[in-house]
């Protein structure tokens, strides 16, 4: 009976070990990319380049993006900062010099968020640029 | 002996499933993202929208970008497609009808693969798009 008992749990054990492994996102990369912001909205923030403009990327990153994405709450899935390395096209200049992301659930309620706030974010811009920005929202679509 | 045996084999699976649950990811949402594009280079395609441009959304999903991801291997991570939808900003045009993303581990591979390829790649623009893209290329930093 002792026995039986053993050998149940010892099979059942097996299978929740079975189970889990193939619940667990293969490793194939350092950069393996498991979840997906498909169906996502994003909004960029796009800083243009040009001859006299700078970008202060410290600030940016440090400052001025954890400010805006504490604003967001839980309708913000997560956020990026590239910056800019040049055109992909030869002999072209830098098209932008930084582009900060925000990937959220729902547009309204990002809109709804930023409202009482823009003039915080806008008067923070001093601190790290002289450009001015261009927005684009977008749906992620794969 | 049996027994002892038994109960070696039930502890050390025991072991294994905590093991396994510890290395799951948190799954609190559906969008949750796991992994970071940190560190990668991306090269953004991005597709300026002017009265009288078009581009087609199903084609360029399901013909080019497949495509293109076919010439870079495993240097690529992954792909994103963004559909534009408007201006973060009232009353400004759409900035972008679209913008089409490849995550990379190395920019000199990356372009080792598109020289051969260049012609075939722009000879594809004319049947989804009569727009001329904007090349950026990008480290993502956060």
């Amino acid at each position: 009976m002792k026995f039986k008992l053993i050998l149940s749990l010892l099979l059942l054990s097996s299978y929740f070990v079975a189970l889990s492994q193939e619940k667990q996102p293969e490793k194939s990369s350092k950069h393996n990319i498991t979840a997906t912001e498909k169906g996502l909205i994003k909004i960029s923030i796009l800083y243009p380049y040009a001859e006299g403009k700078n970008f202060n990327m410290e600030y940016y990153a440090a400052k001025h993006m954890p400010m805006v994405a504490g604003f967001l709450g839980s309708n913000l899935v997560k956020y990026t900062i590239e910056k800019g390395l040049s055109s992909g096209i030869p002999d072209q200049p830098l098209p932008f010099m930084a582009i900060g992301s925000f990937y959220v659930k729902s547009l309204s309620e990002y809109q709804a968020a930023i409202a009482p706030n823009r003039d915080a974010i806008r008067a923070d811009f001093t601190n790290y640029t002289n450009v001015t920005p261009v927005i684009f929202v977008s749906e992620v679509v794969q």
